[in-house]
C-alpha cells in the first residue's frame, strides 16, 4: 500500500497554499535542492569537463527514462530523456511519418495547441501534401480509418481532463494500419499507462507537471522496442550519432532509442528531476490512480453542494485524468481570487477553470479547505464586471 | 582596462587543476550555486507556477538574450536562448532555405558534426534534392558562388581553432546572393564577434562553453533584424506563437526573434548561466582578444621550445580562436597523461591534443605550468604503445 503520507513529506508546499496546480508545474521536491547543489558544486565543481563520464552524466537520460518508463509501462531502454515535448512530437510525428506512405495526421481539438503547431510545421518542411485532420474529442475513435498515417493524441485532455481510452484506440488504429503517437503530458505520473500493454508506436511527455522535475525539465520520448531501430529521428544530433566521440562527418542512427537524442542535456535539470523521481520509489500506480479519483470525485461533490458551477470534466472518474475544471464566465477573475486565498489553480481560456489532484502530496483535507474558499468566492462577490484580458503565463 | 583579477575569483577551478578546457564545459561561476538555489527555493518553492511570470522566467530567454547579444555586435531584442545548439542549427538552416529557391547548403569539413547531421536530416525531411556542400575549410571563400543557397559555417574549428573571416565570407555570401547561417559556439565569449556590423543573417551558439552557463545550458540564436518578421520558425512550438497563451488551434509566429521559440525553457539552467554572465559585466571584448591571443601564443613559444609535437593551430593569433592545438599519434594517451597531473584540456580524433585558453580566469601562470608538464609527460613516457581506442565522452 503505498504511503502517500510519507510522499507529501518529501514535497514543500508553501505556509498557507493549498497547490491545486502540480498539472503545470510540480511543487519543489525537499531533495532536490540539495542534490542540484552536490551536482553543481561536486561534479561540475570538481570533475569539471570529467563530469561527463565520471559522474554518469552521458548516460542520465537513459538512466531517468528507465526511471519514468516504469510509470507509464515503458520496456527497460526504450525512453530517454531530452529536448522540450514539443521537439520530442515532432520527432515522434516526423518518425511515424516517415513509416507510412498515408497523408493524414490525425488529432483532435482537445490537443495542446503546441502539438498541432509542431504538427503544422512539419507539414509544411515536408511539403508533400500531408494534412492535419483535427477532429472533435469524442469524434476520434470514428475518424480513424484506412486514411489516417498517423494518429497524434493527447491522452488526457489539458483543459477538461477528459481521458481517451488509450487501448482501444491503439487497436483502432493498427486495426486499419495507422501508426500512434501518444502525448502523455497529464499521464505519466497522473494514472496508470501501459505502453507495452496496449502496444503504442510512440509516445512522448514532460516532467514538469506530475513528475515535479521543475521548470523546463527535459522531455523524454518512447519509441516501441519493434520501431525503434528504424525510426528516423528527423532532428538527427551527435547525441543520437551511433559513435557521438567519432566525429564523422556523416550521420548514423544510434542504436534503439539513443537515436533520438539530439544535442547536450541540461545535467542541472536532470539532477533535480533525478531527486523528484525519488518520491515515486515506493509509489502504486494503482494506489495512486484510485485515490486520485477520490480526491476529484470528493472535491466535485463538494463544490457542486456549494455552487452551482458546471462541471467540464467527466463525471466518471473512469473518464478523467487527475484534474476536474469547471466553467465560470469570469473564469480569469475567479481564478485571481482564488489564488489571493491561497487556493493555487489556473484558468484556461475561454472560461475554464481548471484544478490539478496530485496524490503525492494533496490529501481530502487541502480537497474540502479548496472548495470552500471557491465556494466562498462565488457566492460574495460581484462578477458582473467587464470582460477581463486573458493572460496567464503557466503551461 | 579589464580587470582579469577580478574575473578570475568569480571561477571556482579545483586547486591543483589548471583548466583548459573551458571551450567544452565552463568551469563553476562562484555565484551561480546561490543563485540556482535562490531560484529553486524562492522562485519555484514559494511562487510555484506564479513564477513564470512573478520571477520573470519567460521574459528570461530574451533577457539573457539581450546579455549575450552585447558580447557578439547583436542588436537588442534580435537573440533569445533556449534549446540546444543542434536545434538552433536546425532552425537558423530551415528558415534560411526558405527564403531562397537555391538548393546548396555549404559548410567545411572542419564544422562541427552536429552541424552537418542536422543538415543532412533537415535534406532528408525536406525532400527537394537540396545538397549539403562540404568542403575543406581553406576552400569555404572559392566555394561560394552563385548556386549557394546557404553558408552554414562554425566561425573557429572546434579542432584547430582556425578561425574564419566573418566579415569577408559574409560579404562574398551576400555579394552572390546567399544567406549566411554563422554557429559562434567557439566564438561566444571567445573573442569579439560584430553581428551586426557583418550583416550576418542568422547566428547560433552555445553557453556552457566560453560563456559558462553550465552541463547542458541553453543555446542562443540570432536573426538579423531585416529577416526576423519573415523568418519561417520551421520547429513552430507555442512559446513562439504570436499568443502562446490565447491556445489558438492556428499557428501564427511572434514577433521578431520571439518566433524562435519553441517549448518551456530549462528555468533552472537559465539561473545558473545569468550568475555565469555577471562575469562578463565589466569585460571589454578587445581586451580580451589581446590576452587571448597572448597566453595562446605563450603556449605555443613553451612547448615548441621544450618538445617537437607539431602545431595544428595557425600560427598567426589573428587566424585563430581562443585555443591551440597540436597532433600527436597518441594524443588519447597523452590527454588522460595530462589530466592525470591536473592539466585539463582534451583529445579530438584521430590526433589532436586540444587546449582551450579563457582570460577570465587562465593567466600566464597557467600556461607556463600547462607547457611544462606537457613537456615532461612528451620527454619521459614511452608512447611506442598499441593504438588507443579513442573514446572521450566530452563536446
Amino acid at each position: 500500500m503505498t504511503n502517500f503520507d510519507a510522499t507529501k513529506q518529501m514535497f514543500h508546499v508553501p505556509e498557507g497554499v493549498i497547490y491545486l496546480d502540480g498539472n503545470s508545474l510540480g511543487p519543489l521536491p525537499v531533495a532536490a535542492g540539495a542534490r542540484v547543489a552536490s551536482m553543481m558544486a561536486d561534479e561540475w565543481g570538481e570533475m569539471l569537463i570529467t563530469g561527463w563520464n565520471t559522474a554518469g552524466w552521458m548516460a542520465q537520460p537513459m538512466a531517468l527514462g528507465d526511471r519514468i518508463g516504469r510509470l507509464i509501462g515503458a520496456e527497460a531502454g526504450h525512453v530517454v530523456l531530452g529536448d522540450t515535448l514539443s521537439i520530442k512530437v515532432y520527432q515522434a510525428l516526423a518518425s511515424a511519418l516517415s513509416m507510412t506512405d498515408r497523408k493524414v495526421i490525425l488529432s483532435d481539438s482537445g490537443n495542446f495547441p503546441s502539438d498541432l503547431y509542431m504538427a503544422e510545421g512539419l507539414i509544411r518542411s515536408l511539403g508533400q501534401g500531408h494534412e492535419l485532420r483535427v477532429v472533435a474529442p469524442e469524434d476520434v475513435a470514428d475518424a480513424i480509418d484506412e486514411t489516417v498515417a498517423v494518429t497524434m493524441i493527447t491522452e488526457v485532455d489539458y483543459r477538461t481532463g477528459r481521458k481517451h481510452d488509450m487501448a482501444a484506440l491503439t487497436a483502432k488504429a493498427h486495426a486499419v494500419g495507422a501508426i500512434t503517437v501518444w502525448d502523455l503530458a497529464h499521464s505519466a505520473g497522473a494514472l496508470p499507462v501501459d505502453l507495452a500493454g496496449v502496444g503504442a508506436d510512440f509516445a512522448v511527455g514532460c516532467t514538469y507537471k506530475y513528475l515535479n522535475g521543475g521548470p523546463g525539465a527535459p522531455a523524454f520520448i518512447y519509441v516501441a522496442p519493434r520501431h525503434a531501430d528504424r525510426a528516423v529521428p528527423a532532428l538527427s544530433g551527435w547525441l543520437g550519432h551511433e559513435a557521438p566521440f567519432a566525429f564523422d562527418q556523416a550521420y548514423r542512427p544510434g542504436v534503439g532509442i539513443e537515436r533520438m537524442r539530439v544535442g547536450t542535456p541540461s545535467v542541472i535539470q536532470m539532477a533535480s528531476l533525478d531527486a523528484a523521481l525519488d518520491a515515486w520509489d515506493g509509489v502504486d500506480m494503482a494506489d495512486l490512480r484510485s485515490r486520485s479519483i477520490a480526491l476529484c470525485d470528493l472535491f466535485i461533490a463538494q463544490v457542486e453542494a456549494a455552487t452551482d458551477l458546471t462541471l467540464a470534466s467527466p463525471r466518471d472518474g473512469a473518464q478523467r485524468g487527475s484534474q476536474v475544471s469547471f466553467h465560470h464566465p469570469q473564469g480569469y477573475a475567479v481564478m485571481q481570487a482564488l489564488i489571493a486565498r491561497g487556493v493555487i489553480g489556473d484558468f484556461r481560456a475561454p472560461d475554464i477553470l481548471r484544478f490539478g489532484f496530485t496524490p503525492l502530496y494533496i490529501g481530502e483535507d487541502e480537497v474540502r479547505r479548496a472548495a470552500a474558499i471557491l465556494a466562498e468566492i462565488i457566492e460574495t462577490a460581484s462578477w458582473d464586471k467587464p470582460e477581463f484580458h486573458a493572460r496567464q503565463a503557466v503551461t
